[in-house]
């Protein structure tokens, strides 16, 4: 087979257009990025993860019933099984978080009596169910890897308030809901990444919606996706124990031309938007909780890369702080990155199979011919 | 975003080059289907499954050192962690074998000690603990679905005899371990299909390769993927329970439009060169066994396919009929395409990961622009 010219082989695709969707767009060069036509600021600053979650699935905000109606949804279906409580349990504690909920997203499949009806009514049930139980996933596993028992889902409670609360017991204040609440909701969808795409991939083949998450999760794992902002807490920690001036540490790092992680993205060559608004939240919640150790390390941190490198932060860089002053552990960060997405992931299902189409590509074949066994 | 002329848009990136690749060679205009230079038919007729594997990985088939060596260790890595069975064994009898082993496999990872190292030596490790393990998996899948505890693995035997050994405790006989290598043989690669795509992307995140073959088998549960041989089985079983003429079956189903499985492929325009070797294997199990019913009914719905429609037989057209005459239950069918496709796909994702890159095709947007929440 030969390899025709303008053909995208080792390319990974890259700027190939593989299909048409109503979800999300992105503008890298002017640093937009838009759900279903709203600018994610605005998204962040008026609106509720909730809403995020309705409008990715149905491409318009939810009207006041409509809000209710799914708040209410997701709020009685929180409760995992028994089986599922089990198995994060007794799992090996060197085993990673996203391993463990790779694993408990799709044994969840196995309890869902419409797991393989494939009509749009029953897989936006499975979607409800799913964005409702992965936050009690993330936070069983969290608990387990302590060594303590799960808590119930506080029926009460919003996603973000009632996934803080699973945590630890507490429920948190206002300000520390509405910010987690808020990155939620950047992190709920980013167009056709590897993940999404991943997923979609699965789904094509009519596969079922866990099946389908339960790709994308592992996809999510990969250092390549989903684990920055847990390698941006593990530089700031460094950071940290050694004690050393900021500026001092990324210069003997950028001489040694060492990575500083968190700064630039593939898809946004100026600033990333969710870097913008989570700075603004990284300050709040600084001068609320008296600790500016973060927010001045990460200003440092941004103006020499800026100036040394041109390069701005991205999403990954400020939620590090931001979740390390929400008191969130580190292994945590890809598992939530997960249970926002997972938004953005079953909306790329819904859209997929509306109108499904295979997805497959094709391989240039590039080894030996006409060999024989015997001859 | 405006879409580029001559975008692949809502084609499935159907003809799309994604990837350089020395595993797999397929021409479906002249039938070839090629592994690494040798041709499929020779594969079946002068190699066996191990062999086969060994040259997926390594691109040459073993030498003799090689084979015994690679031989020995599937042997000694098959039986799987007790956490393994407890999780088959509790998984509900409603839930599909499909999503049990998705479930499995994904946790097998948890107790691998090398899942996230990335060197190519623990991978190929890691490859050869899922081929060994997954038989192993299916075998257990089965019997606890007939309400039976797993048989351990049998030290002497081969892949092939080992997997039916597992299923009811009876070392095959001769004919019969050939005929069902010679199986996971034809269904071990078969280029960049969905399942085999999927698992591409998620393992070009640098995910483990655990999660990379757990979304590989979440596409092949897919009914557009995997599932096709069972509805062959489900076809047959129809005709013999409604005691029909075969032909009269056939033409009623042509005359309102059904569809009869089993017949053309995406790929293949003229026949399937696993069909052809399939057919002669059914025609002497039929023939040792006494029981020419399953390639009688099989042959007159080729003649009459091939005679009203001018579509040849598939590769699952024949596998239906083998597997029925070995005894395997319909359910077991699109598990052991994924024991068998796991050499193949392991194939894929060792070359992946050497000179990765991120696998991420593009979106076009065709929805909404500039809402706004307030304002």
């Amino acid at each position: 087979m030969s390899i025709s010219p303008g053909s995208t082989t080792d390319r990974g695709l890259e700027g190939v257009v593989a299909l048409e969707s109503r979800i999300c767009d992105i503008d890298g060069s002017v640093g937009h990025l838009v759900y279903a036509g709203y600018e994610i600021d605005d998204l962040a600053r008026n609106s509720t993860f909730e809403d995020v979650v309705y409008l990715l699935w149905h491409g318009e905000l939810p009207s006041r019933d409509a809000r209710q109606d799914l708040s209410g949804q997701l709020r009685r279906t929180r409760t995992v099984p028994p089986s599922i409580v089990d198995l994060i349990d007794s799992a090996p504690s060197t085993a990673s978080p996203m391993a463990v909920l790779r694993t408990a997203v799709s044994a969840l499949g196995h309890e869902d009596a419409e797991v393989d009806d494939p009509s749009p009514e029953a897989n936006r049930r499975k979607a409800i169910r799913l964005a409702a139980r992965m936050p009690t996933i993330v936070a069983a596993i969290s608990r387990a890897q302590a060594g303590k028992s799960p808590l119930a889902p506080h029926p009460d409670l919003s996603m973000a308030a009632n996934f803080l609360y699973m945590l630890d017991g507490r429920v948190p204040g206002p300000k520390a809901e509405r910010i987690f609440d808020a990155c939620l909701i950047l992190h709920a969808e980013h167009g056709l990444n590897a993940s999404t795409f991943a997923g979609r991939v699965i789904a094509a083949t009519m596969a079922d919606m866990y099946g389908a998450i339960t790709g994308a999760i592992a996809a999510l794992k990969g250092p390549l996706h989903g684990g920055a902002n847990l390698k941006v807490k593990e530089m700031l920690d460094e950071i940290r124990a050694s004690g050393q001036d900021v500026e001092a540490y990324v210069m003997g790092k950028l001489a040694r031309k060492e990575r500083i992680m968190g700064f630039g993205h593939r898809v946004y060559k100026t600033i990333d938007p969710r870097a913008t608004f989570l700075r603004e939240m990284l300050s709040e919640l600084s001068a609320e909780q008296g600790d500016m150790s973060w927010l001045d390390m990460s200003s440092t941190l941004m103006t020499v890369m800026g100036r040394e490198k041109n390069l701005h932060p991205n999403v990954d860089f400020f939620s590090a702080s931001v979740y390390a002053l929400l008191g969130i552990s580190g292994g945590l960060f890809t598992p939530i990155f997960a249970m926002s997405r997972v938004a953005g992931w079953s909306a790329h299902l819904l859209e997929q199979w509306d109108g499904n189409r295979l997805i497959r590509p094709r391989a240039a074949y590039v080894g030996p011919a006409n060999r024989k066994i015997s001859g």
